[in-house]
């Protein structure tokens, strides 16, 4: 249908986002249309400026509208400890609990034969260049615990043995979380890491 | 902080979408920052562009660019029947079955006594001039099996008893189903076996 060419195109779109399908892509449509004065159009603006704007932190690779991002610059955050994720979404999941005051590195994913995925094509070179350039004291691998995370958290310890401290994030059961619910390999970390009462 | 504030204020814009929620708005949002040139800009421009033409028809309420839609525009849809539903998104569904051949109208929602919507807060006046006017024969209330749905029917059939033909969908649609959810079969199966009320 010629006048809803650009509405058919816009949904087509928004379903290719994750998280959405085809049926929410319409609803979210359709809801951006009923408020397009209120929503559509300061959305549409804000997408313009992030897009003109949003880059990688050249020295960790979060996403910001810097060259070097916030939290690479703030003094306060200058602990010596470096902790190591896959993903920018990690970066800000670390954030949001508020309890990581060092700095980050964001890999850009992980090491994986089945993708042929080596360390030139992560962010693994600019690691050990940082830890030799920064006054880094630890390097926390908090990568995800996956076949492949788990391969590159070795990798990783392996190229930084001996240079500095490295730890990795406790593995078990999470807060709130049901064992029934949980597979047998947390369930086992949970029982190997248990702790004296 | 503050080099990331328009990239945090759009996922919160997107986070209000219906079908999206905070988790999934900062995997969309990172997707699109990753994709900027090939996904976020074409997105905002599109946005734009919907923004700007995006509008309600004025005769059965469909959205398009033009004032009066394709499907009120296309002497092919002139068959007489007119086809009563709730939502936009309804009217796509029924769109989707490619089953249906007439033309709609679109309430605008349902009568609600708790919500205190009456007959002039939706498009029921128009829908009255409108089976007056053209040459309608047949109107099938395509409403959804919900309390408010059926009122509304129920309201509609009233106001049109032996003005018309009146017809419902009703095989198919399961208690407290919503059009919107259903597959295109259980659709055009409901509609081939609506009944006269
Ligand atoms: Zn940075
Ligand atoms: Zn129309």
């Amino acid at each position: 249908m010629s006048s809803t060419r650009d509405i058919d195109a816009l949904i087509e779109m928004m379903a290719r986002l994750p998280g959405l399908g085809p049926r929410s892509a319409r609803r979210a449509v359709l809801h951006l249309i009923r408020k397009r004065a209120l929503l559509l159009t300061p959305l549409a603006d804000l997408m313009q400026t992030v897009a003109a704007t949003a880059r990688e932190c050249l020295r960790c690779g979060n996403v910001g509208t810097t060259d070097i991002c916030d939290i690479c610059l703030s003094e306060k955050r200058a602990t010596g400890e470096l902790c190591v994720v896959e993903d920018v979404a990690d970066l800000w999941a670390m954030e949001r609990s508020q309890v990581f005051k060092g700095r980050y590195h964001v890999l850009g994913g992980t090491l994986s034969a089945l993708d042929a995925v080596g360390p030139e094509d992560l962010r693994i070179p600019q690691l050990l260049t940082r830890v030799e350039e920064e006054s880094i004291t630890e390097v926390i691998l908090a990568l995800n615990a996956t076949v492949d995370g788990q391969t590159t958290a070795h990798y990783i310890a392996d190229q930084l043995d001996g240079r500095v401290r490295l730890t990795s994030l406790a593995q078990g059961v999470p807060i709130g979380g049901e064992l029934d619910y949980l597979d047998d390999g947390t369930i086992t970390a949970a029982l190997r890491a248990r702790k004296d009462l």
